[in-house]
């Protein structure tokens, strides 16, 4: 089966918004053994789009379309596509009911009231994120057009949890997929490392960069779900070895979620000091249901008479070595585990830039420090070639924390091939 | 003039490589006057680059294409050029010697030495940050295709260089962008609100929702830059006026950006106290260069017991209200305003879910308080339909915060549309 991926939307084309959502896409097809030879953007204009949509019909068996379901008047993909697939509209009882519930007592306009329609003897796809369904619709000759919304937090969960069932089922195959999220190892060593693994067909594996952490995904088709996870196992396993203590899970939601559910397991709870980082590394810990069993306190000492004042860094300490150093690092992690009666205690403090370096200590040097009661650990990233932004050495700061929590419970080894 | 970009390379095909490339040109072309109408991506296969080569020079101007000017062997998009453009490839001898240079004395690779091969009669753009440099060539009728590599570092710093400067030597009219952004109002209410204002052709005028936020993009065009922003004006104040307290800025990154230019404009500061938020306020006042002017200190205060210790929230309030309750959440707000002797102080309390809550204190129930000298201010936040989710809870408690100071800053009510 082939497929194609047209993205809709003026902001697209425009560059305003960067099409993520063709890749995201792309590699479920291509997961599920669907090959993808076109993909274009069109703006919001219905003539284009039948245009487009008809001419990737000619060539293709699936045309997915991203964007263009919301309630504003340029949101024209539906009626576009009911109008190539000669089904009409339709109103979706279920959807209607979902959206009246989103809405509850709130005043629904017109236009969101469009969105419970769809063209008729469509599969609809829930969205439990946002207020718009996707939908697949049979066109002449067997051909499919799927629509699925813009938003990735919406497109993203429409495509594990509806599309893929959906082609699965269309090719009367089962899929296995399994996450293996690796945190410390660069995304070239990682390929370099796995090799030949990565050359597979049936089972796969593919890596994929994001956000300063990386993943490794395996995948199988088989004719029944068993026999696929029993094909993928092997690999899977095999991949895990390779890597070793740089892998922090499989199908896990994300690195804070295996810290959080690791402190639960063992009883145990974490304080956070943050200086760069500002409460991004609280914010990630709280973002995980449940966090409050294992963290009742986060401090984000900004300026220095903060540091003094709530966490007693002395002041001769900060006038001496400075904010940014290991010893204030250490100090930071090792009072707030004490003022929270905590378990671990984390201290982050660095230059996240662009402004605030120097040459003995420039932008991009960060000190993290975990406490524990007997013990104080330290990474300390240092910058390399150019200034990758101030979010990502923030948000890899708060992961090089999270990382070493994880590595002290489990009693791995703390270096890394990568900071 | 028209344009339109290919993407090269089965790596964004597949969706490996999220394509950024595509958005990075089409704000370059968008903001030199030129439209971008088609926008598409193709495997390493030559035979398809050609076709969507051909169809591309049909129908627009310019062609820019990025990506597989490298050296590996799937790297063709320099061959097919000069086939359908019918100038041979001939050596450029400034790249040639810059190649040289960068290998110095390590051996080049007969691969490498293609790099400095261009259709005849190109324009040569350098490429400090790589080996493959880009060209424009013209081609029958006065088209032009432009080359450009894939690699983002390599991309952005040629347009900016060469291709700006080479398109801008071609003259053409201009475009002009506005982007207004609302905090306040859902987007089906605001397309209502803003009805026919939403249907010109030039200007135009559209809505973008994303992140619990939403923008209003302006755009027209004219002969010169002057001209298209006047033809803007109009239409953008109109939208501005019609929207009313709920529009944050224009042409401005982020609500947290406004607040912190706001703050430091007036010489102020603030300090937080965050619970079910966790650290994700201070962390995105924090995001901002420069934050450290304003922002002092932040708390995390999860647990009652450190609201009592860190806060001196009342026992007996905790007891007597609970720990998500308007006394609470102004206790925290004024409390840390105090302890940091800040002339904003904010408190955050409530349940963020997915458990915790109850029927009296249903998951969603947020309470946000502003505190300064002489007031607090109170926004509540209620469960209103479906659940949205812990992190769009949390991340809206957080914009309504910093909403909330932007507003007292300037004066303007505090009542939104929307919870």
């Amino acid at each position: 089966m082939n497929a194609e991926i047209i993205g809709v939307g003026t902001e697209l084309l425009l560059g305003h918004t960067i099409n993520s959502d063709a890749a995201y896409v792309a590699r479920e097809l291509a997961a599920l053994g669907i090959n993808v030879f076109h993909s274009q953007v069109v703006g919001d204009n219905p003539g284009r789009l039948e245009k487009a949509l008809r001419e990737s019909l000619d060539r293709s068996d699936i045309v997915v379309t991203t964007g263009g379901l919301g309630p504003t008047g340029d949101d024209l993909t539906k009626e576009t596509i009911a109008l190539v697939a000669e089904s009409p509209l339709v109103e979706d009882a279920a959807s209607a009911a979902s959206l009246a519930e989103y809405f509850g007592s709130r005043e629904m306009t017109e236009n969101q009231k469009k969105q419970c329609f769809f063209p008729q003897g469509s599969t609809v796809f829930p969205n439990p994120q946002g207020t718009a369904p996707g939908c697949a619709v049979s066109c002449k000759g067997g051909k499919i057009i799927i629509m699925l919304p813009g938003p990735p937090r919406e497109l993203l969960p429409m495509l594990e949890n509806s599309v893929r069932p959906f082609l699965a089922n269309l090719g009367h195959f089962s899929l296995y997929t399994g996450i293996i999220r690796v945190f410390g190892m660069g995304e070239g060593k990682v390929a370099q490392v796995l090799g030949p693994l990565l050359d597979g067909a049936n089972p796969t594996a593919a890596t994929y960069a994001g956000d300063g952490e990386l993943f490794v995904r395996v995948s199988s088709r088989a004719e029944n779900p068993e026999k696929a996870r029993q094909m993928a196992l092997p690999l899977q396993n095999a991949i895990c070895e390779k890597l070793g203590p740089v892998v922090y899970g499989i199908d896990v939601p994300s690195l804070e979620h295996v810290v959080v559910a690791r402190l639960e397991k063992s009883g145990q709870s974490i304080a956070t000091a943050e200086s760069c980082t500002g409460g991004l590394l609280a914010g990630r810990i709280t973002a995980v249901p449940g966090s409050s069993n294992v963290f009742e306190m986060g401090l984000v000492t900004y300026a220095n008479r903060i540091k003094t004042e709530l966490l007693a860094v002395p002041e001769e300490m900060l006038a001496r070595v400075g904010a940014v150093s290991p010893e204030v690092g250490k100090c930071m992690a090792e009072n707030v585990r004490k003022l929270a009666a905590s378990d671990f205690g984390v201290g982050i403090t660095g230059i996240a830039g662009p402004g605030g370096g120097s040459r003995e200590k420039p932008v991009g040097l960060v000190y993290i420090c975990v406490a524990t009661k007997n013990d104080t650990f330290m990474r300390v990233m240092r910058p390399l070639g150019r200034y990758p932004g101030r979010e990502q050495i923030r948000r890899r700061a708060t992961s090089h924390a999270l990382d070493m929590a994880r590595r002290i419970m489990d009693g791995l080894p703390m270096d890394v091939d990568w900071m």
